[in-house]
């Protein structure tokens, strides 16, 4: 029972794919100056990819930095508006020498695409695009939902164009559900929505101590160093189990419910693999009693990234530091109030602070977590369809970082977020040979098209 | 009641303070190779001086850095010889837009001499040779106890040459005593002694977590963080009042005599003033009930002095560090043994590594403290004359830091070493506008020349 829009995806397998790598050839990476112009080229791809897909009303629409690109097809009224957002900027490709084949020379290899952007996020975003235009050519050009796409150049260097255009342009981006792939599925071959994913705070927790760098001869045993007061506040922040210490910080926190929890049981996970193959450490951490995909998707989290301050380099230098920064990070759950957990913070931070040295709390951001209902209409026909297109019950899952454009959607816009991602948890985002398997690159395409079809359907 | 020796140092100033301005126009900057010829200059300087002052055998030893300058005179069988160390390398001026004027073109204002090296320790260094020449000069070509003189070029730099020389040659090093100036008086116009400098032990500890940097969204809450493995373990270093908690660190800890504590109470020092001008943090650190003198010059300490791994830099990374390195010291006093210290630390980093961690120490250096008897004659003699010089009785101090040349005069030659030295505490060593005041130059001549005398007067 091969349907019209399986026929026309396998006609068009070999030149979808070849668009593709053209894309792909592109070295986008938003953060270099250097790639200012590839950037550019990738933003006008998008829109050319757009426009020969059927498209309307292509827009590519410069910012401070690099462009975002809009188009919708709005000729189905009374139906629901679906809106596509990916993104067409990539990270940058090194260390270049532990790449196989060159990150922007897309080689083909037991079935994969090996490139950088592979499946972050071009390949999976040019998915949307292709499924679009299989409906509009299997439907004499028309689609059975309205669709806008909103793709942006600044995902990996942190969204600000897209953040400042979308609370300003509410009415065009109108929409009942917005759809992302840019996560995987659980395991391959598993049809995977993500459901929930943590919001971030981040913070710089700056200590100073002397008023100069001294000289720990001198000085050392009387003058208060700011390297070891952050280290001693800092250790204070959990327990010996990686319990957080930080009076408020759970507050809000809500266990996931017996269904949820269940569900993740039934999910091919195994801990022993994640630690040997995923982590490489002696032993995992993190708080008894919860299950390893709790600690990761469903608990808060508090993490110190580095201590810049004193000396780290070669050799040996006897300073007593005057000043330290540490980054430091706290995840948090649904429900949870990132202000309220900043506070908590710096309410601890100055109660803790050891003698002699004077802190200060800086927020670099402050994102709250974001949970889909899984009952959702648009949730529940994804969920229909993924499964029918893999042949496999669909699980529904969480992640444990921030995409923060869909917490911006739904501030903005009112709107959940469809999390439909078909990479594979070792395709090697942001790593040297970035792969995409090219079958799920096909039934991406077949999954979003009968997705929108479906979703039509109503 | 003038001496020869006085009357010819008067009638000399001019002469002897244009001699020294000459050698702190070499940029004798021991770090830095684009000054190599100007370090073998002052080298050639310090030679031509030396044989200007009436010593022989003078001679400059090429080693693998820099060279080493030796010269004697032995022409007193019988009487005591003494070893007279310092050196001719100086610290990099930078930052230069600091000094008030060029640090190679000494500046004199306000009785000072502000040039790089002007007491650290050209300055205090050539009052050896001019104390020798005016002897010299006085009674007629000879001297009232042989001198040796052995001055290096790798002081700033680790000073490896010399370490390397002195065990190899110990019969022509042979000596009773060693004398440097590479210290300061307590207080402008106290006559002061140091009988005792902690010594040194310092480490890079080492911490591993994951495999390689972790994504925090991805594995924050189940995957150890090598920073915070760190930053746990050296947390347990010390408790809030600074008493150290690794067991056997205090171990062989001899506290100072009663005499010497009263001795201490007695010098000009103000808390308030340390707190206020020196360090200029908000409270002084430290173990209670032990004086800040007694804390800087008596008691051991563990210090971090900075943390490499993980992300420090400006911005925002949520990056779950593979591999932490903090550097670490600890300093010991007399009577310790810094094998047996490294021995405590490395059994409590073992037993205090945090679960999915793995630690590492690496010992750097390790030098015992060195204490010098205050009742040996050379220090009872120098402490009569430095107190006939300047008209105030003689101090006995410690220092907090390390002159590893002391230690390795004691463990090789056998010999005491007295540290007498005539900067101030404010004349800025390593730092701008380092400064020497003139007639400190001078009186520390006239000093070191009747120490000498009386010394082999016996």
């Amino acid at each position: 029972m091969t349907s019209p829009v399986d026929e026309f995806v396998t006609r068009n397998e070999a030149r979808f794919l070849e668009e593709l790598l053209e894309f792909l050839r592109i070295p986008s990476i938003s953060t270099l100056p250097e790639h200012r112009q590839d950037v550019a080229r990738a933003a006008q791809f998008t829109a050319d990819g757009l426009k020969q897909a059927g498209l309307q009303n292509v827009e590519v629409i410069q910012t401070e930095k690099h462009p975002l690109v809009y188009a919708d097809w709005l000729g189905a009224p009374g139906k629901p508006t679906v809106l596509c957002y990916g993104h067409y900027d990539v990270q940058p490709p090194d260390p270049l020498e532990l790449w196989k084949t060159p990150p922007f020379e897309p080689s083909i290899r037991d079935g994969n695409i090996y490139a950088r952007g592979a499946c972050d996020d071009k390949g999976q975003m040019y998915m949307h695009v292709k499924a679009v235009q299989t409906l509009l050519q299997v439907h004499d050009g028309q689609l059975p939902v309205n669709v806008k796409f909103l793709i942006e150049g600044e995902e990996e260097v942190g969204g600000e164009s897209i953040s400042y255009y979308v609370p300003l342009h509410k009415q065009k981006l109108k929409a009942d559900v917005a759809l992302v792939s840019d996560t995987e599925l659980f395991a391959d071959g598993v049809p995977t929505l993500c459901v929930g994913l943590r919001g971030l705070i981040y913070l710089e927790i700056e200590a100073r101590g002397p008023a100069r760098d001294l000289h720990s001869g001198v000085y050392g045993g009387a003058a208060p160093n700011a390297v070891y007061g952050l280290i001693e506040l800092l250790a204070k922040a959990k327990d010996a189990d990686g319990h957080i210490q930080i009076p408020g910080v759970y507050d809000g926190v809500v266990p996931p419910d017996a269904k949820e929890l269940e569900s993740w049981r039934q999910l091919p996970f195994s801990e022993k693999e994640f630690l040997h193959e995923q982590v490489g450490s002696s032993a995992l951490t993190g708080e008894p009693g919860q299950s390893v995909l709790e600690r990761v998707w469903a608990r808060p989290t508090f993490e110190v990234h580095g201590i810049a301050g004193g000396f780290a380099s070669a050799g040996a230098k006897t300073v007593i530091p005057a000043k330290a920064v540490a980054k430091v990070s706290l995840r948090v759950v649904p429900k949870q109030d990132p202000e309220k957990v900043v506070a908590a913070v710096k309410s601890w931070v100055a109660a803790n602070t050891p003698k002699g040295i004077q802190t200060e709390v800086r927020v670099l951001s402050a994102s709250p977590a974001v949970s889909v209902n899984p009952n959702h209409p648009a949730i529940t026909v994804a969920a229909r369809v993924f499964s029918e297109v893999l042949g496999k019950p669909t699980v529904f899952t969480r992640g444990g970082g921030s995409i923060p454009i869909v917490g911006e959607f739904a501030a903005h816009l009112g709107i959940p977020t469809v999390l439909m991602g078909f990479s594979l948890p070792d395709d090697g985002l942001h790593s040297p040979n970035e792969k995409y398997r090219i079958a799920n690159y096909y039934s991406g395409i077949r999954t979003i098209a009968r997705f929108l079809q479906e979703y039509g359907r109503g």
